[in-house]
């Protein structure tokens, strides 16, 4: 087993490896682009390192490992389209450098990339890596589909909530690490047990996203902080305040979040009030633990060594206390 | 072996028998509008047609016939919101009747529900499936880019634009019918002769389909008669005129193609001659003559009964006289 860097620096000198100009340039260049504008490389290391977990050479991964990176730049570039974001990871983004029609067609072009690089494996491990990641793909773009649904629905409920980011986030995790299992030829009973772990990982650390949102150290976080309030996101906060809360929080809680005042200060700050008060808070940092947990405690049934197991469990954490 | 229309029957009813209400509706309703909307299904038909050349019952060639339709209307989803074109089979197209978001993430969506279809297919069918796919479905994509790029050269070779509609059009004729061929397991040469056919016969179809758009009678031909022209569509017919034309003739053709008058008719008449002065009608009509022979001759090599070749023949002849 490697360090997480040294995946990392593996997946990026295999990324580039395979930087071959083709043709079209207008359609490969935005491709090249996005894909060398980098970001922490997250779900790639978690197919190489699931890949050496079940005792398997992580380069057999590699490709398996650039398919997860290509989907997931795909939707980067589609969803950058769909939320006329100018910036991602601090560069312009696809669409905004191009325009809209470069990024919606080497977004396909992207999508069907990310299949054809299973087809360096054989056999039944092709079939069961292309079928989970048609799986993870559909609802990646379910989840997506459900973020806009909500954004003008005002009876979303908490479980809709996290039904939206297990597929917008942690389903793409959980993918990514049973791919490893898969090109280990794990058992099925193992591939499932890890995808349960990312799975709950991924809930766990996009819940805590959005505590941190609220709450998170300014210093720290990458974003910027009440970004969620200003912009009225439904997130889980705002749901679990609207359940616990009093009629009177209950509307003022409404009432904030339907309007966009030019200085956000005084709404964050009372929106922050009413998310201690009303136990949301708390109760949301209980259930990213809840999840957290849950994810630890699948790793034991995993029949892999303590060591592996010690590796994937400090993983977890690092994550959780964004370490990664 | 069926007739056409009765493929196209089969083909409708299984369609219609998968259309299951799913979630989330937004997501799903448009991609069912989309393929309700009908057209010839000439792919999905042309993969039934060709599991049954090659000796294998039509029905198990449904999924992955529906699989060539369902990429055809993705592709027709994205390409009519890159061309902000408000209509398709005389209904709203999917970005004007919902909006260009929901039309990148359906579209999105039935491309990963194509590659779904194919895993109904057990062992070397399914990757053979999903491999002639994503070549030819990045074919189609690299097609669609070098057509939007054709729109600001003035330097396009005969050559590349003939490459152009072989990747926009053609590959995906040639596909439907391989794809045949995969399902009844016949040899990779009937195949690959199969899908020769298919792509000659798609180029000489899309060079038809240019000629007709000058010299097509207006009651027949379905789309308004020298709409190219009115567009500057650099078409066969325009890029043999400038070859062939005197330095004057060159002249008026690139004048004329560098504006677009009210009343477009002079224009229409003026380019029209020249097509026809110029030699160009008569060399793109043996153009078509050319791929059209090369299609049918590649018939003769398949290992199939004379009866099946003459129904593969009558097939061609009547695409051609756009009877099919």
């Amino acid at each position: 087993m490697h360090s997480i860097e040294r995946y990392r620096e593996e997946f990026s000198s295999y990324l580039e490896s395979k930087n071959i100009a083709k043709q079209p340039v207008n359609l490969y260049e935005p491709i090249e682009y996005i894909l060398s504008l980098g970001g922490k490389r997250l779900r790639p290391v978690l197919v190489l390192m699931a890949t050496e977990v079940f005792g398997t050479d992580y380069r057999k991964a590699l490709d398996a490992a650039l398919a997860i990176e290509v989907f997931h730049n795909f939707s980067l570039v589609h969803d950058d389209i769909m939320d006329a974001a100018p910036l991602r990871r601090g560069n312009a983004t696809v669409h905004e450098k191009w325009d809209v029609n470069t990024g919606i067609l080497s977004g396909d072009a992207m999508l069907i990339n990310a299949y054809q690089l299973f087809e360096n494996y054989e056999g039944e491990t092709f079939r069961d890596l292309a079928k989970l990641f048609s799986q993870t793909a559909i609802e990646v773009c379910e989840g997506q589909q459900y973020d806009v649904d909500f954004e003008t629905r005002d009876d979303v409920t908490q479980t809709e909530y996290l039904k939206m980011i297990e597929y917008k986030t942690a389903v793409l995790v959980a993918a990514a690490l049973k791919m490893g299992g898969i090109v280990a030829k794990a058992s099925l009973e193992d591939q499932n047990s890890i995808y349960e772990f990312g799975r709950n990982l991924g809930i766990a650390f996009q819940l805590q996203d959005d505590y941190l949102d609220a709450f998170g150290d300014p210093k720290t976080f990458g974003k910027q902080v009440g970004g969620d309030i200003i912009e009225n996101k439904k997130t889980f906060l705002y749901l679990k305040a609207l359940e616990m809360g009093t009629s009177l929080q209950h509307k003022e809680l409404s009432d904030l979040f339907s309007i966009q005042p030019k200085d956000p200060s005084d709404k964050i700050k009372t929106i922050k009030t009413i998310f201690v008060e009303t136990g949301a808070a708390a109760l949301t940092q209980n259930e990213i633990e809840t999840y957290t947990k849950k994810a630890l405690k699948v790793l034991e049934s995993l029949r892999i060594t303590d060591a592996k197991k010690d590796l994937l469990r400090l993983f977890g954490e690092n994550l959780m206390r964004r370490k990664v």
